[in-house]
């Protein structure tokens, strides 16, 4: 294509240019948890999709947080796309950062020659303003855009996105209009393999209170001697019990009645998929290596003594499974102190699959609790959404493997459920894929970056070679998101 | 007695020389967790047991923290009394003080005219100083003792007297001159009733930890990413699963194999002092009020549903307990955080009673874990001593009932093996009661003091009335404490 060969040239031309808007983005703190910076972002990036020619920018009114940056940009063209996005960050700890987190830095990295370290740098603000320097390139380059846009850049992913399901629906006839969903971000691991982002499993986070307030028996209000354990019930005990019923003895099978019953997964495709690829993609169970996950947790076996890599990923992609995250309870400070505690917390990270159902699930728990004399114990849902099913085979993602084969990148495609390696940003899937919109998605490009969430994150701006291939640098990026205009304009 | 006669009015007249020594011993920090001042504390106490005209004080070596002051009197009496006291402390919150904790300081405290507030006040330096004012009102006003004394101050009770063991061994032969221990505390409650102390429960603390790294399974090093439980075993469900085996469904019943069988209380004679009392004692039946109990430490009810004071008090003193005072693992800040925790740990204090054995009990809890298959699961003893069965119709124990009976305080006696209030003094009682010593033991005098531990702990001073008649103040704590000694002399 001779207008996309344009394009990338142009990147190349203004390859610094495009690395200090990167940095100014990420400059820009928009901590979600403590609200920094965040209006200030919000605002920075209306301006910036306003001077790119969007027709109408708007900040939508959030249900709880932060504003929805809402975009039209209108190239006359016959297909749209929904660019997703995140402007939030999480909050640093500065002391733990080798360079401020929101100075942006670039530096060597060996293997990189040069990266971008910053709060935001991969997760997602730097894949965000590589998407815009990609669309600026097109339209300077090219004179018009292939496909018409709508900017969809929420400012809560990292608190769960929760005002997304109420933007859909207020929105649902504007978003209606599109014909996919394409998540600008990078997919190449540090082997330089790529993984195309698709659905996402289910999550449910639940917190579990047993108190003596709520039980009417033992110490209802403090914790008091342990000595008065010999006349009093305990409530700390009773957690531990009733936690007891909810899993087996091993830990691993969930004891709540009917938990596995609306399972769709996986299917013999989906397994397919895992054993043999998907057209020039390779396998994912030729690319899994257990023994690096070994190394890398520090663990020495898995559940059930797996150790073929197609069981594995089976577990990691298909099964469902119910986390103690987090106790906590009485005195746990050092030593001896005789304490009989009022009340026992424990926290329960759940993953779940199709078509297993939210509420169901959390109905299906109080119903355990209720069930085994446990009324009393309290059950909150502290956040959660549900699983997003994505056809491998639509045509975001299709665009997105054009990408991949036309710049010689080795990739792996999983059945589109879970996030196997839990390094790639999990997202809202089901607020796209689900009712009513029901659209097709994708989310992927070139490139690399690590650390999101954690001190020194990074997105690498120059590229290197790798064990499957070259990493890409921010050209890369840049220029495989503009590709993936392109080959959807063409499907 | 004349001489006794003498002994109070000579208390009386020097009562303000008196507090003052009192305050002086207390404004001594002497807090054995730390450290701070526990030597120059050992140090003043040798010197005023010298000044006293003791033959002999020495600091004898410990075998783990602080000194232990062991001093002799002679007085060439017939009869040898061990006096057995704690100069330590515990450490102070000063934020929390109404007045500095080391300052000592009288004031009013309605509805006691007078209270002296200080660290160490009632537990149990302020007793141990009046004891040193009654030992010298004696000498002074009546020439000599009645009967010779051995002091053994500690300066490890509140590290659970770790040294006393060792000591005993050493001093065997010394130690076994005596005809009694007497503990000079005092013994009287907010109502004005006395409650002697005689023998202890025996106390067993220990933490159970099971880690990824001994199990072998799991994350063995560090906590990782919570959606992990998918592949991988987990070993805080494992903690949950081994903790429930240890009771019964309502928590209240130890499953341990074994556990109940050496048990040889309530003996019939228990039984019938709760009911009837002794000499003029109050039966405990009688005073023991479960509403009062209930409204303190705001509880809707006992375990099994309790309500009879006898049966109450059953439980309270001859009943074992396997208490879970504390638990924690994971992730236990706010929010959502996804965490597969490596470990998780549990405190346990366990309450025994004659004739179970510290050691055995032990050894059963471990033989449970393996036999349930957790050999893994690390099991560490904290703390814990035995308990001391002492025989309420001992000699020292009749000469306070004497005391009591000559001042008019109504008393009432629990049988030997426990501390139902939970407020006046645990101490360990059975390195004199137990081998080789098994000497005649008791504890207690008038007076009244309460916060042991707390912020604002304080003694009386100058008493009151109250429900169950006078509340003594300090000259009623010396003069208690001196008669003790006549009454003992003349058994």
């Amino acid at each position: 294509m001779e207008e996309l060969e344009r394009v990338y040239r142009h990147i190349d031309e203004h390859l610094d240019e495009h690395i200090e808007r990167v940095r100014r983005l990420i400059q820009q703190p928009s901590v979600s948890q403590t609200g920094e910076g965040v209006i200030e972002c919000a605002e920075m990036l209306k301006d910036w999709l306003l001077n790119l020619g969007c027709s109408h920018v708007e900040l939508a009114e959030p249900e709880y947080f932060w504003p929805i940056i809402y975009g039209e940009y209108n190239a006359g063209a016959e297909k749209t796309l929904i660019i997703y996005g995140m402007y939030d960050v999480q909050p640093v700890e500065p002391e733990l950062w080798d360079y401020p987190p929101f100075e942006a830095r670039v530096v060597e990295r060996p293997p990189f020659k040069r990266v971008l370290i910053g709060r935001g740098a991969i997760n997602t603000k730097g894949p965000m303003a590589a998407f815009l320097n990609a669309f600026e390139s097109i339209q300077q380059a090219a004179g018009e855009l292939p496909v018409n846009l709508i900017f969809v850049f929420e400012g809560e992913e990292e608190r769960g996105s929760v005002s997304m399901p109420k933007f859909i629906r207020d929105y649902e006839q504007r978003l209606k209009r599109a014909d996919g969903v394409y998540f600008p971000i990078c997919s190449q691991d540090r082997n330089g393999l790529a993984r195309p982002s698709l659905g996402s499993e289910g999550i449910l986070y639940i917190e579990l209170e047993t108190n003596g307030s709520l039980w009417g028996r033992g110490p209802t209000q403090f914790g008091v001697h342990g000595g008065l354990k010999r006349i009093l019930d305990s409530p700390a005990w009773r957690h531990i019990k009733m936690l007891s019923t909810l899993v087996s003895d091993d830990g691993n099978k969930v004891e709540i009645e009917g938990w596995y019953d609306d399972i769709v997964v996986p299917t013999e495709e989906d397994l397919r998929l895992l054993r043999e690829g998907y057209r020039k993609s390779t396998p994912a169970v030729e690319v899994f290596d257990p023994e690096i996950l070994k190394e890398m947790l520090k663990v020495k076996c898995f559940k059930y003594d797996l150790e073929k890599p197609e069981d594995i990923l089976r577990e990691m992609l298909f099964s469902t499974s119910f986390n103690l995250d987090g106790i906590w309870g009485g005195w746990t400070g050092p030593g001896t102190k005789t304490l009989l505690p009022h009340k026992v917390v424990s926290k329960h990270n759940i993953r779940f699959v199709p078509k297993q159902d939210i509420d169901d699930l959390f109905r299906k728990i109080r119903a355990h609790l209720d069930k085994h004399g446990y009324k009393d114990v309290a059950l909150r849902k502290l956040a959660g959404y549900p699983w997003a099913l994505v056809d491998y085979k639509n045509p975001v993602a299709e665009s997105l493997y054009d990408v991949f084969e036309e710049f010689g990148v080795k990739y792996t495609i999983y059945p589109p459920v879970a996030n196997p390696t839990l390094t790639s940003p999990a997202w809202p899937a089901y607020v796209f894929a689900g009712e009513p919109l029901k659209l097709p998605i994708a989310g992927g490009a070139l490139g690399h970056g690590g650390l999101a969430h954690s001190p020194n994150e990074y997105i690498v701006i120059e590229g290197c070679e790798a064990k499957y291939g070259y990493i890409y640098g921010l050209d890369g990026v840049e220029k495989s998101m503009a590709s993936v205009l392109y080959h959807f304009a063409q499907r």
